[in-house]
């Protein structure tokens, strides 16, 4: 928004080289707005923009921009101010730009870090991927439990570059492990003299830094909190999570979810911002694997193709039996998954669940079967377009579509538990996945039943 | 975890009536602990244990709880023991509670309010639904721009019930103006002499209360805050909204998409909290829906009953030419919903979007028939399965699943943007939507090319 409204202005200041004027405009507006401005414009102008910034703000406007823009900025920067910024951004954001890098890029980058960051750096990346550890920056205020409100206030003037987190302050014991925490705003109102022991929450929680970030995320819809502490395995306090890397973090993994739901790889990019063919990449591989599951329904219906040719009547109805067979498994899949996520249900459920899908299964048949019946009884000329046997035909597909639905309810339910079970990402039985599975049964089922109705009359 | 742990000890001490045990015991949890211990209970018990809560951990444990819990519980708490939570419980949780209720029951439960709570909630309710209005609490702490540091502080220590949102102060002029906003961590470094002018961050970010709740998403993701202020159309402050509720948002919104995406009305409540028949009621509407549309299939097949009856093996290949075109539309409108709701695209984008989807549908069509060309020309027995034309049977074939997947995509890709043109939820373009379309428009795209390949020798 208020990019496009001065990228005319901008550019032309750009093009007149008026530095003063562009960082005297730039630095009235919050860092995140300045991002959201670099992101407009070419690499070359963000980077000269981002060199005539102070380097505060030139490091909290490189946080905010999206890791593919970091990637052009740090080729359009010199080596000098690439060091800079990286030394200067925080932690956490550094991490996210690093394990996006092919690692010979990233060995290149930590050599221009400071050895205090490297440090930390390595120790983040060391991690494994999609652990709390690679979210997390160990830039908290740690205080001891002897200590009053006086000293703590003290303590914190000494640490300014850790007021990012702040609100929060970890007692620990002198082996660093994790004892408690005092809240910075109750810190605040009491009297100096006043001991920490009375400040105390009386509450441990921690995460566990090698745990999955989907805890993370649980953690803090949970206990409505703005950070908490991450710790080793021997409970020593390690770093701290903040709750805006956890917004982005679900956002992140919701959308993760409903790209595959839609039968494709995650993009893991804006749709506008990844490469074309990289696109068409993600989205071939899963469309292929589908294509030659859905072959079976060529092989299946080549098996009924003496019925076909003798009632081609069936033939009307497949399209419809088994997309309605789909649907029901794209209802059930989409629920299951999406409630594993959030962890509305767990995997041991599955009983649970599957009992309340047979019912909505058997249900949510009988109102399509009712509907279908309608549809072939009450046709005006029903006996020309489905021939004298109207009412066996109409028989066959209520029936049928009672078993598709059934079986498309079970299977889309189930489906995500034996695959989280089986050590995979449940969110991989997506619709179409679903879908394909539940065409090729589907065809069985009708052509299975119609046989056994029809046998003597049509066929 | 804790819940079942503590369940069978604790229902032992409730039927003995140990009530100082239970609360010694209680007392030692964080307060959303004690509401997951709660929700494994039976109402009454927990109805029971509420009340030999201190008052201020009960109000946050039942602030805690799911709305449904809340409901049930103020059902078998006494009318003093309502009051006394209603009153105490945070104005935000309080209207995400009475928005749910029926108007009768809303109004029963605002007159046990004390006058001052009474307006603040009819206030909080008077804003839209889904508004930014509804989700935030007016227990901010404003400040003056003439005061300074120590003045302040003073004036926390006068408001101790203000101190969940403590963390930013919000500089307001004589009108009631939000001016600027200090950081309580760069306050209480400061020295109390300090003036506030000399602290203020030089931002004036404010909601609009009667915003969409999806702007508070993407602002808080934009600025990476724990707390945002809300302002009126006239720019006074009338509340601030926190991190927390924020990310509840967003995973709510992203659980309403994926059910949408599922092909099915959102179900506002956990999978195994709904009610059997809600369920099968939010499925059966959709699912009903694209039955009656999927019947269409059969029309466009009745129509092409010639054909079928003279070339049988087109039969065949109907569910594997259709179900492609519906899972690249999947592919493609789950992209797009989601490209939509976090705001990576924008409605004015569709342009874009197209020229993606038409490159992409047309590679991912070429992918396809191609692996279709090479199943039925290298298949051992063709001529015996296929016929005696087999080759232009493959043709037909492969032309049909480049215009089928084309069209699935670009009508995918389309839908949501037409339909948040039109004013509606693009999510409602869910996958078996775009797939029914895609199913009969594709047997009309394989019929009609297989009339002009196969004209004069199968047909």
């Amino acid at each position: 928004m208020i990019g496009s409204l001065l990228k005319p202005e901008l550019a032309e200041l750009i093009r007149q080289r008026s530095f003063n004027q562009l960082r005297e405009i730039l630095c009235e507006f919050p860092a995140p707005d300045i991002a959201e401005i670099f992101t407009d414009l070419r690499p070359d102008d963000e980077a000269v923009l981002l060199r005539i910034l102070p380097r505060n703000l030139a490091a909290e406007v490189f946080e905010h921009l999206s890791v593919e823009d970091q990637e052009q900025m740090l080729q359009a920067l010199g080596s000098e101010q690439v060091a800079q910024i990286l030394n200067d951004i925080a932690p956490d954001d550094r991490t996210a730009l690093l394990e996006e890098l092919p690692s010979a890029a990233t060995q290149k980058l930590l050599n221009l870090l400071s050895p205090a960051e490297r440090k930390i750096a390595t120790d983040l990346l060391g991690y494994p991927k999609s652990s709390i550890g690679r979210r997390m920056t160990p830039e908290y205020v740690a205080i001891k439990q002897n200590w009053n409100a006086g000293e703590v206030l003290a303590q914190l003037r000494r640490e300014p570059d850790k007021r990012n987190s702040m609100n929060q302050l970890y007692v620990v014991d002198d082996q660093g492990r994790l004892v408690d925490y005092v809240r910075l705003r109750n810190l605040v109102v009491a009297d100096p003299q006043t001991p920490v022991t009375e400040l105390l929450e009386n509450q441990n929680l921690a995460l566990r830094a090698t745990d999955d970030q989907e805890t993370a995320i649980a953690a803090f819809k949970k206990y409505d909190v703005t950070m908490l502490p991450v710790a080793d395995s021997k409970a020593v306090l390690v770093g701290v999570i903040t709750v805006d890397d956890v917004l982005d973090l679900a956002e992140k993994e919701a959308t993760e979810d409903i790209q595959k739901l839609g039968g494709m790889e995650a993009l893991d990019a804006p749709y506008l911002k990844i490469g074309l063919f990289s696109m068409i990449q993600k989205r071939a591989g899963w469309l292929a694997v589908l294509f030659v599951g859905e072959m079976f329904t060529a092989t299946a219906m080549g098996y009924f193709e003496d019925e076909i040719a003798k009632a081609v009547v069936l033939a009307l109805f497949v399209p419809l039996i088994i997309s309605s067979g789909g649907n029901s498994g794209s209802q059930a899949t989409s629920l299951i998954i999406r409630a594993l996520a959030v962890r509305d249900i767990s995997l041991g459920d599955w009983w649970r669940v599957m009992k309340r899908e047979l019912v909505a299964g058997c249900a949510l048949g009988c109102v399509l079967a009712s509907i279908a019946l309608m549809r072939i009884l009450l046709w005006p000329h029903k006996e020309q377009v489905y021939g004298p046997h109207y009412g066996l035909v109409a028989v066959t597909v209520a029936c049928s579509l009672v078993g598709v639905v059934l079986f498309g309810s079970v299977a889309g339910s189930m489906l995500p538990f034996i695959l989280r079970r089986l050590g995979f990402d449940p969110a991989a039985a997506s619709a179409p996945f679903v879908a394909t599975l539940v065409d090729v049964t589907g065809l069985v089922i009708y052509f299975s039943i119609a046989y056994q109705i029809l046998h003597g009359t049509l066929l």
